[in-house]
């Protein structure tokens, strides 16, 4: 995939050393719209590439599709260049029949309500409402040692981060088994994880009970809210959540998990799930 | 600021160790609804606080306002929790008279027009259109020592990391002086330059000739979209740029350093800026 990445020359400093002009390679950034129907719901800025899977898992995680038979094709729309060429950056999608397009503002209904002042319990309950696949009944557990590696696993198999330095990644992980499932990276830590939730419907995966979602920054709230859409029961992080992360989390029935790093982690919510050694302080 | 952080209990684990049950500390993150004139125009999940400054820098990043008298006042709007009391999660911008409110839409056209497939090229030539802020001519220039030294500074000042580990930071640096205007912490990296330069256009000091916007993880196309509608002519990034970021400071005549750690920084773009000893190698 050439467009995942681009080769620029920079100047490189260093204090007492000459300036040294070398080529080096960049993550890739571009626009995406995604339509639906012909009609445009969104734009991100995304690393090119699973951009299917990307336009997938964004629905996924708007509300607008939840399974398989939801989703019936997606292309690019012919593109406009001034050369005739097509851009790649915008993606057409076909719901199925009888599943109903996306309602205008339907992102920020996610955050606010009519009934209420804008306030973290209302965008709670707003993905609680949407959500298709509850994840609170999930019996998963995993090992915490099998946890604590899966940030070094994501990292050993980052192609793009390893060449640019840039980019975020987020890997699906079988709990039972520890398999790496998939791994998708981006720009952007939201079009990570929706290349992944993506690659789910299109593969018929979802919900996705049983495995653990783990990211290589910080969980926020929209992170735990695409985990919810997809039914994925543990979401694990790098470093830190935020509040609302912790508090969609709680209200969910979701393990949240941050600062996974050596040997420890922290656990915000349903630790049940997380199986260690509860031997005493030596 | 009470609600930038919340406490709550967290199960700490640790390979061969008995859990631990402890209150932590974690970063606030609450939806802002951004109103012009009573309409609402954007929901961002921030940081609570500073959000006049959050606010009033987002118009300047979309390209509503760009100077102290296109801003007339902002104030929260009456909240409608149960119990009657005030979310604090709306805020409600007056502009000057005679300053056009955004249109709808605003936010998409500046990644694609309707003359041209959706393309980075296209995101460029938004912001050059937009932006009343020229950055290309300013004669700045910043020694490579003092550059090294913003980071350190940055993190030194982050109050809210300290207890949390979890935000984002962005400060404002005088480069001739070396001397930090402000500094922003936010659970998004764009809120925190918002707040940037939210600051120095509610303290009449755009544009922001002569300084160093300094930030503490990667520099995305959308954060020199927002330095070149503030006129920062220098962006600097702990960690890597993406190639639109580059291709767009290259563009508008900004100068992109990355990967500013120990003695050393990649410089992308206008490396004129940079003073470094061209001392041969030894």
């Amino acid at each position: 995939m050439a467009r995942t990445t681009q080769r620029r020359p920079v100047t490189r400093l260093r204090v007492g050393r000459a300036a040294v002009v070398r080529p080096d390679t960049l993550a890739a950034e571009e626009p995406l719209e995604i339509r639906v129907a012909g009609r445009a719901f969104a734009v991100t800025m995304r690393t090119p590439g699973h951009d299917f899977e990307l336009a997938a898992g964004f629905l996924v995680s708007e509300g607008v599709i939840a399974r398989r038979e939801d989703f019936a094709a997606a292309d690019y729309a012919p593109g406009r260049l001034a050369d005739g060429s097509n851009t790649f950056n915008v993606v057409d999608v076909a719901l199925a029949a009888g599943v109903a397009p996306p309602a205008p503002e339907l992102t920020k209904a996610f955050y606010t309500t009519s009934s209420c002042g804008i306030c973290g319990k209302a965008s709670i309950s707003a993905v609680r409402t949407v959500s298709q696949h509850a994840v609170v009944g999930d019996p998963v557990t995993v090992e915490l040692e099998r946890l604590l590696s899966f940030p070094d696993l994501l990292r050993e198999r980052q192609a793009i981060f390893d060449s640019t330095g840039g980019l975020h990644a987020a890997g699906l992980f079988d709990a039972a088994s520890g398999e790496l499932l998939v791994l998708r990276e981006d720009v952007g830590r939201h079009n990570a994880v929706d290349k992944v939730v993506g690659w789910a419907l299109l593969n018929d995966r979802l919900p996705l009970t049983g495995c653990v979602l783990q990211v290589s920054g910080r969980a926020s709230f929209e992170l735990v809210q695409k985990a919810s859409m997809a039914g994925i029961p543990v979401l694990s992080a790098v470093s830190a959540p935020s509040s609302l992360a912790a508090d969609l989390a709680d209200e969910i029935g979701l393990t949240l998990v941050g600062f996974v790093r050596g040997e420890s982690a922290v656990v915000y919510t349903r630790p049940d799930r997380i199986l260690a050694l509860d031997a005493p302080a030596p």
